[in-house]
């Protein structure tokens, strides 16, 4: 017999089987509600489990979609670490630290994984607006130049993902074959100016 | 009796159903073996037509791709008129150019198809890979410094390529809700420099 909250051997599952149908829970509740709407409670009660089982194994909403994503860092709490540091060489950090992330075998699947079903689908891309917005670019923002600071924040990360498209995805010989240095020596001015600079030619 | 060449009324195809086939059978061609090794004769055996009708309603090989693909331009083309006049303004051009097509209701729809091949298939991205090394970012390295011209316009792209994924398909909100000529004032100084100006911290 096997009654709520037992498998077929009559015992409780264990650790690794209620961390598997959390993030089975989570993924579901991520494609089809986007990140904002999602609740570690709702995802709880989706898996069967108490709110605090989640809340022990993942700790934050972030920490589960990461989990359920399986991307290789937190991004919110990687742009915190980045952030920890003067704002002046923002830039080069963010670009250098990414390009040694998603140079390294493998790790760059699970971001090329959101990429497509943003690209895919509606819902998908619902997903990864409001996880960036929520998670990524809030912060950004809050560092950047008290002048637009979101549309700073999103204009730099449109050069991040269009660095990503371009080297890991298309891989056009230019940018798939450069020397990582040389990227970093390219872009990362780009992402100082969009963060700190000048916006315009009208010098604002 | 419907032999070679005749439909089923017994006529010959017509112009547009003899297009409709050259197009498919393009379409097919490139979706398999990349934009590099197709050839207008190729593509005209498998659609069971003279080569010299699909250069005459074609013209070139990027032109079929582009009626292929039913992008609203020509690429190339494109990127030859906006060199047509000099390098220094080139920039602001293409960034203003491509928002105010893009912008367009129903024009962006054929460039999501193209990256969202190449975001989900090996084989697509090679396709679009291929075509933008061979009659985009060559055209626009021959118009760039002579200091690494190609990594120059394959940078540009990445900018132009992460815009266009930002604004159209992540729609996050700093960047979809702008307008377009604080798109255009932000990102053109990004794209000059990329083509003409220093390209890193050596001021090299």
């Amino acid at each position: 017999m096997s009654g709520t909250g037992q498998n077929r051997t009559g015992r409780r599952p264990g650790p690794t089987r209620t961390r598997g149908a959390i993030l089975d829970a989570a993924r579901a509740a991520f494609a089809t509600r986007g990140y904002d709407a999602v609740s570690i409670r709702g995802v709880a009660r989706e898996a069967g489990v108490d709110p605090a089982l989640v809340h022990r194994f993942f700790g934050s909403k972030e920490q589960l979609f990461v989990a359920a994503m399986q991307l290789p860092i937190a991004p919110g709490a990687f742009v915190d670490a980045l952030l920890a540091e003067e704002v002046d060489g923002l830039g080069e950090r963010l670009v250098r630290t990414l390009l040694t992330l998603w140079d390294t075998p493998g790790a760059f699947a699970p971001f090329l994984a959101l990429i497509r079903g943003a690209v895919d689908n509606e819902a998908a891309a619902t997903m990864l607006r409001e996880f960036l917005t929520s998670e990524v670019l809030g912060r950004i923002a809050a560092a950047a130049a008290p002048d637009r600071p979101e549309f700073r924040a999103s204009i730099a990360g449109s050069q991040i993902v269009g660095l990503a498209v371009a080297r890991y995805i298309v891989r056009v010989p230019g940018l798939a074959l450069a020397d990582p240095a040389d990227i970093v020596a390219a872009v990362a001015p780009t992402i100082q100016r969009y963060l700190t600079g000048p916006l315009g030619s009208d010098g604002a």
